[in-house]
C-alpha cells in the first residue's frame, strides 16, 4: 500500500503551522504524496463542545510556553498574533481556487498565507490580505478576491469541514494515513515511524 | 545545572502510565535522578474548568485509538479498565508512604500499581487493593493500610497537588526540569534532546 498522507490544518492553528513546515520532508522520504486540507476547527469546536486553547487559562499558559520552544526547536520563525484565534474562511477559500490550477502552487501559498499570520502577525481574515499573499506568488489578485465569494470555493471548505467531522478529527493539524489517524505536530515522529516500519 | 527530572503523575492517567515506564531510562542516560511525584489530576480539572478526556467524545475517539497504539509502540501492556477515571488518593497516599523509607520501592510500587489498573484492569481505588501491592514487593500490608489513614499521608498528597496548581500544571504526565515544564509521554523525546543539548 502507498496511501498519501492527508494533512488537515486550519489557518489559525499554530501547531499546524509548524506542521507545515515538516510534513513535505516526511511525505518525500517516504515517497508519499501530502494532500493538504485546510478546514474549519471552529465548527468541530461547536460540534464537540470544545474551547480554543486560548481560553483554557492553565493550558494556555503552558501551550504559549511550548510553542515558542517547539518552533525554536525547528527552526520556524514565530510570533503570537495581535488577535488570535480567528476564522479563516477567506484563506481556506482561495487555497481550494489555487488548488485547483495546481497543487504545488497551494502548498506555497498555505506557507506564505500561515507565515504572514504567525511569522509577520498579520491579521488574514481580510480578503484583501490573502489576495496580496496570491498575488506574491503569480497569481492573479482580482481572480483570488473573486474566488472567495464563488460559491464553489465556499462550497468546498464546507465539505471538507464536514467531512473531517465524520472521521472524527478533533484538532488541527491532523493526519491520515489510509484510515489511521494521528493528531498534533508531535505525532509527525510517530508518522515517519509507521512509514518507516509499516506501522505496528 | 544539573536538576532533577520531576515527575508528576497522576494513578488514573494512562499516558502516565506509559511514561512511567520510560522515564527512568531517560534520567539514567543523562545522569539525572528522577523524582516521582502523584498528585490529583481531578484537583486540577476544578480548578481550570477541565473536563477528564473520556468526556470529551471526538477526543476520546482518538485517544483511546492513539493509547493502544502507543502502549504498543513502547511494549507496555495496555487494557482500558472497566471503571475509567478513577480517584487515586489510596496509591498517592501510599506512594508517599513507601518514599519516606526508600525512594526506589516508591518507583517500584508506583509501576506495580499502575500495571495492577491499566494491564489488569483491576480497580485500584481500594485501600486493600493498593494494600496487596504493597505487600507484593514486600510491605508490611497492615502498616500500609493504617498510612493511608494517616493525616501525614493525606496532607502530603494534598500538598504535592496544591504545588501542581501552583506551578500551572494542567495535565497527567507533567515533568519539569528547573523550571522548564514539558507536558506529554509525547514530550518525553523533547526531553531527551533537551538534556542533551542543554536546551534551547
Amino acid at each position: 500500500m502507498s496511501d498519501p498522507i492527508e494533512f488537515l490544518f486550519d489557518f489559525s492553528s499554530p501547531y499546524g503551522y509548524v506542521a507545515a513546515h515538516r510534513i513535505e520532508e516526511i511525505g518525500q522520504k517516504h515517497e508519499r504524496e501530502v494532500i493538504w486540507k485546510p478546514f474549519l476547527l471552529g465548527a468541530i469546536f461547536q460540534v464537540n463542545d470544545q474551547r480554543p486553547l486560548k481560553d483554557q487559562a492553565l493550558k494556555w499558559d503552558y501551550s504559549s510556553h511550548d510553542l515558542s520552544r517547539t518552533a525554536r526547536h525547528y527552526g520556524v520563525k514565530w510570533t503570537l498574533p495581535e488577535i488570535f484565534p480567528i476564522p479563516t474562511q477567506a484563506a481556506g477559500r482561495a487555497f481550494y481556487w489555487i488548488n485547483d490550477q495546481d497543487r504545488g502552487l497551494a502548498k506555497k501559498f498555505a506557507l506564505a498565507a500561515y507565515q504572514k499570520y504567525f511569522a509577520d502577525g498579520v491579521d488574514i481574515r481580510p480578503k484583501e490580505v490573502i489576495a496580496e499573499v496570491a498575488t506574491g506568488l503569480g497569481l492573479d489578485g482580482a481572480a483570488c478576491l473573486a474566488a472567495m465569494e464563488d460559491d464553489v470555493y465556499k462550497l468546498k471548505l464546507k465539505e471538507v469541514t464536514a467531512e473531517a467531522i465524520e472521521r472524527n478529527v478533533c484538532g488541527s493539524p491532523f493526519f491520515f494515513i489510509g484510515d489511521e489517524p494521528f493528531w498534533g505536530n508531535d505525532r509527525l515522529d510517530m508518522i515517519d515511524e509507521w512509514l518507516e516500519t509499516g506501522g505496528w
